[in-house]
């Protein structure tokens, strides 16, 4: 069951595949050194006249709205046409999607260049199906149970795995879920913990085929180096030196014995 | 004497704000992971499209000029205009307002938009009252005493909160002063510490009516975090993370206790 | 043979020279904590209006194409022009030079600007030189010797000194050339480590005359620092703030002990 959670962790090791991301000015940094940590190589342009050739020389393209701009806009799209080009897939999340008229807007037009995968919390994933408003800013208001239907509908509607991260994650392709319940509170409390965990789903959606085992992968292992993590930091500062630690000493074996999907 | 230090500490963490940060790209994961240390929601943006929207859904804004750039000043414009339509207060960090004739014409233009409080050291603060320049870059050349008559004459002038900090921080409206000596002078050799200071602000702004208290309050909270993290780090590397965790474990009571406010 | 190496540590502690920085959006907090850690006082801007003032202003500049765009490719150049005009050394940091055509463009721009000082690893460096894409993103897939040949030919061509730094470190201004040995491989598994090496070169070349010194003992400092934080660290995550409470602690005498230098 949980095979395909040792094969991830030890493929984004052994392969070290490059993840291209444009993302917001607050998750870079901890982008980078998650996706290290796991073993990929990451590289960060939004520049439009290289972000297509970027995406289409990685084996997998992130893109994350956090901190939008025009600019940023223009680079997106054109990391998203150069991956598409080169057919290679590309991971949506939707910071904040229904916090403002303009995020509703870019994230509606985003989910239009067929992301392979999209991930969330509550809030945004409800905004991005229903287009409705929600959310406090960038956090949830809403329990990721409430966000299944949303999900489900949302990963017909766009043919995209979608996970709604929280309490317990849910991952789904519209007709095969998973639900995993590895994790700790503390990464609620680390500013952009979410959108690393996106980057790291693009590396794995760079090794594994199945976008539905890469994403639920991906949330497993982040949530087991979390849990481990936990049990050394003495707050949420030192929590998060802690999971880059425990990420990069995360083997496959250990993984696939510590996840908990269902 | 400081029943609004403990009161702020909890109805910060209660109440968790929404605080709109358009700040500089080197403080802006420092700046989130302080306020969700203190238990406040941080969102980060400078997009004119939405800045005023979101300013206004927040309890309270923080404009900081720390790499400022055209389309920064426009953001920032936007969500002034925001937060002043909707009556929300809103916190100014005037970095480096000495350095360049561009600081001095920028900080002049953002005080002219009538922040609620206004943050920075005594060379910025001499700067924004003098028109004058002067300071090391984004350091302080002179002490907060020297500033202590500027920042008296700028909170008359601006009608606004003005806090000079140094080794000693001084909080003024232009009538009564407060002098708060908690704090460590590892935070000088931590980047962008002012600026998150300027941050914490904001969210105590946000929760508590008064922008004297809200400003003095924050700052003796900040530097107890300091003084707590400065008997647990090794040096100014592992400061900022013990810093964090000291910050989100402070409770009302011994914030309180150890606030030296004059 | 290693006394500038004592002397540049404590002449940056001492002179705590202004640095400049137009850098990535990665490396700006890193870059800031380094340089801050090593006694220097950092600023980061990159908006045109005031980045030639800056750089006239600083001991050096440092500039960094990590997140190239056109805004920051204006400010880069203005900061060019006005350490030139004030005779301030500059240092180019060519991020991913050869992994777009983009970049290899505004890397020969940038070059034409005559930096005092070039640091990339060995696939930059090569591309710099030859005109060649290679790397595989930002990360260097050439071994620093392979790249010795290339540091020759470019520093003679350039009039600069060149630094290739990787296993073993080589700095040649194409007549004299120095071998580090100091370091550590977690240096490679933090993002922008060579990104804030860059900036420390900057500090030094601010403080000591001979910039091939300036950067052997950068160079060496910053190896040193890295070895023994490596000794503290549990991973790649608790290894920053080792790093930066190493450089924090160093002082003269013990970097010209422990400095491998050939």
């Amino acid at each position: 069951m949980t095979g395909f959670v040792a094969e991830g962790v030890e493929r984004v090791r052994r392969e070290a595949p490059l993840v291209h991301n444009v993302t917001n000015l607050v998750a870079m940094t901890l982008s980078a050194n998650v996706l290290i940590a796991a073993g990929a190589s990451p590289i960060m342009s939004a520049a439009p006249e290289e972000a297509g050739e970027l995406a289409a020389l990685s084996g997998a393209l992130v893109v994350n709205m956090g901190t939008l701009t025009r600019d940023w806009v223009e680079g997106a799209e054109a990391a998203v046409a150069g991956a598409r080009t080169a057919g290679k897939p590309w991971v949506l999340d939707p910071v904040g999607a229904g916090a403002t008229a303009y995020r509703r807007e870019i994230a509606a037009r985003l989910l239009a260049g067929r992301p392979r995968i999209v991930r969330g919390n509550a809030s945004e994933i409800l905004a991005l199906e229903r287009g409705a408003s929600g959310g406090k800013g960038v956090d949830s208001t809403a329990g990721s149970d409430a966000a299944a239907e949303a999900a489900m509908a949302l990963a017909s509607r766009a043919r995209a795995v979608v996970a709604v991260t929280g309490a317990v994650d849910l991952v789904t392709d519209g007709s095969r879920t998973f639900r995993i319940a590895n994790g700790h509170p503390l990464l609620t409390r680390t500013t952009a913990s979410g959108c690393a965990l996106t980057a790291l789903i693009g590396a794995w959606a760079a090794v594994l085929p199945d976008p539905l085992e890469a994403t639920a992968g991906a949330i497993a292992a982040y949530g087991i180096a979390a849990e481990r993590a936990a049990e050394i930091a003495q707050g949420c500062g030192s929590f998060v030196a802690a999971l880059l630690d425990a990420l990069g000493s995360l083997d496959g074996p250990t993984a696939a014995r510590l996840a908990r999907i269902a």
